[in-house]
């Protein structure tokens, strides 16, 4: 299992640590890929080197595409490179997860048509003029697109992330 | 399952939420105490509101006691009934984990000796003068105490919490 994720100057901090680090504690190899390989720096501080530029990610390398929330997404929507990346994944059915304003990502690709999605409250009218059909929950799957709410509902997003990957369930904890 | 987290201001926003978010993925409830009931600020700017003072946290409703790291272990340190709760859960041999800083507590409770631990590397010397056997580790499980060496190495520290709460691993991701 191999993850790529999208990043920009202004992501929202949980938002990319929780998923990240949760892939690699389930043994995924994760890339992160910023418009440049300089370091991007999230809202609160938290700042990453990525391991490639968007630019050069070849799509059919991975088994997800993976975008966090936060103001970096309309960095990301600006740039051709990652609209195209995003595209790419969605029209070749690779699976696709986005928290938040990642959405708007999906909305720039032109690839939310008719799909069912959640995303951050503030651009629920977008997503539904894109052709969207918007809910207000914590998470929504259809088919290989994976979409949460926000940072609040990251627990539910771990784990539907983890369904949508295939990993069977464990048990629960003891109580 | 139901595990206490004791905080205060300065806490390491990452080693708080993604051990909180990882508990709950798996169903656990989680109660988050702090020194008073108003609502604690992270070294990132996270704020959280405690669900209970640590003076009425009662050490044999939970199965679990978590201590992220950051600069408010210094100040948890010197709170008596912070120090009375950490040392009544180690001697009653209820589970305990403690991230980077988390060691300070252990050592303020006097519960170190003969342990083996790792933690945040400018305290090794006060872990070792504790009595403790430390080692540059991602983590290190002895018994019912597990310590991890800071936010970077989260992801091992999650697999180590699952295994010490005994939740079965599931089969790794397909490749």
């Amino acid at each position: 299992m191999k993850a790529l994720i999208l990043l920009a100057d202004g992501f929202e901090d949980l938002t990319l640590f929780l998923p990240w680090y949760r892939l690699r504690e389930e043994g995924a190899g994760v890339a992160l890929a910023a418009p440049f390989l300089h370091a991007v720096t999230g809202q609160r501080g938290y700042a990453v080197e990525p391991d490639l530029a968007i630019h050069d990610a070849n799509p059919s390398d991975y088994d997800l595409l993976l975008i966090p929330d936060g103001p970096a997404v309309e960095r990301l929507r600006q740039r051709e490179e990652a609209v195209d990346v995003t595209r790419t994944f969605v029209e070749s059915g690779t699976k696709v997860a986005a928290i938040g304003h990642g959405a708007q990502l999906l909305i720039s690709a032109g690839v939310l048509d008719g799909r069912r999605v959640t995303c951050s409250p503030g651009i629920r009218d977008d997503v539904r003029a894109a052709g969207a059909v918007y809910t207000d929950e914590a998470t929504v799957t259809d088919g290989i697109l994976l979409t949460g709410r926000g940072a609040d509902d990251l627990p539910a997003f771990a784990k539907a992330l983890m369904a949508l990957l295939g990993a069977p369930r464990r048990a629960a904890l003891a109580t």
